[in-house]
């Protein structure tokens, strides 16, 4: 509750396009609660080829939703792919009541949530509308909205040593050496990904371990990895032994795992300075 | 012929294991030939996961050969992945005698590639001996010993603006900012990849685009890319698009696609200065 008002939550879709059932179960949730209110923009339903609308319908839905300062958070539909092809346009002109909002969501975001970060906006990552598909997922989004609306410290994540970013680790790696590549100094990073063969995860990490900027975070943790395809040979370690190696050859401090029984995905780590 | 000795040839496996097969065939085609001695290191036939034995032999195999004054090429027999775990490594401490030399290969060979010019030493993209084992590859390999033992020219890929350098798209990408990365000034730069999905090849294009250095490449132009996974849904716009389309936001010239009906695998392209 804002001013006495409920909490207006602005939905959009950067990347691929939001399931209709999806928004029906958000919508739904959302009715049960009655502590928010959610605003599903029809731009998450469009479809172009593998994004939800072109470039530059993704780009002025977002940029309608950061404009009305009525709308006291937006929060990405999904991942996929496609937030990366409209990242650098939409920060090179924020309006000012863009600054007042919380924006939410993780994987793909990622290129959003490392622009808006670098302008001073507040961004958090954590569960999206689309994981209401997936099992865990009202849990998951259930938990996002408690931190959203009311700031429940238990939907963090535990055990951030700030400040934290989250990060999945391919989308990090295609943010080094652009315009968009966070500051890593002194960061708390954890890093998941998914649907990643074992030595592309090596690839990665070999790449981001070898960046003077990454280097500079204070420490490195492991979250959830998920969906990995098998590879024949089998690559020989799996993902923990290979973030671990790369945190000792490049001399970050290696973390550990985020705990055992619970799925960094499902959890919010809001991007702290 | 050199000094009146044949040309020898080293072939040593910084990435995945050579198959028994394509060796046999390589020397077959050797003693054919006649014109030069191949040396198939015995660390190609090692097996560590995915590699062809662990990075210590993988990166002891590839120091002997390069510190041996009799060899004159090094022949990296496939790609797969592993060889950026030796190659700073490896340029860290060049023996004299590895001045000499020719390096041949390609795809995962573009970390070694990049670390070896930039330490001023001779490197070519071409093929090399596990392609004995696909379609055409004889022709191929037999193009490539053309260029190393007689300096055939119809062996280069046509059209080279130099100075050329050739790269796989996602090892391009993972070279960025680690101190691998060459230096792409005024570079006629040619990319290709091989199974990665259109949205793959459009956040990576989005990555080397988003690059200062690569972005001072004289022009790039797109080679072979093979083996693309379907999605769902379709992504929309093939590869030449992508790439088309990234070089322009990016303000880098697109040279275009090497001339269909030609695989640019099967030519060769030494990178100069």
């Amino acid at each position: 509750m804002l001013n006495g008002e409920p909490m207006k939550i602005a939905v959009v879709a950067p990347s691929c396009t939001l399931s209709r059932e999806a928004a029906d179960r958000l919508l739904a949730l959302v009715a049960e609660r009655g502590d928010c209110e959610v605003a599903v923009h029809p731009q998450c339903f469009l479809s172009d080829g593998h994004f939800a609308g072109p470039d530059d319908a993704r780009l002025s839905a977002l940029r309608e939703v950061m404009a009305d300062s009525s709308v006291d958070a937006v929060w990405f539909a999904r991942g996929g792919y496609g937030s990366n092809r409209i990242a650098e346009a939409l920060v090179s002109s924020l309006p000012d009541e863009a600054r007042s909002k919380v924006y939410l969501g993780y994987s793909d975001a990622g290129f959003l949530h490392a622009g808006l970060h670098k302008a001073d906006l507040k961004v958090a990552w954590g569960p999206m509308p689309q994981d209401l598909m997936r099992e865990g997922g009202r849990g998951a989004v259930t938990r996002a909205l408690d931190w959203l609306v009311q700031g429940d410290q238990a939907a963090l994540e535990p055990q951030l040593e700030g400040p934290p970013m989250a990060f999945n680790l391919t989308v990090l790696a295609a943010l080094l050496g652009t315009v968009l590549e966070p500051d890593f100094s002194g960061v708390d990073l954890l890093i998941e990904d998914v649907s990643e063969h074992h030595y592309r995860i090596d690839r990665t990490m070999f790449h981001v371990t070898g960046s003077p900027n990454v280097r500079r975070a204070a420490r490195l943790r492991l979250g959830r990895v998920g969906d990995i395809p098998s590879n024949d040979p089998d690559f020989g370690r799996d993902e923990v032994a290979i973030v671990r190696e790369w945190c000792e050859r490049s001399g970050i401090a290696y973390g550990g795992r985020a705990d055992i029984g619970h799925d960094v995905l499902n959890r919010v780590v809001p991007f702290t300075r």
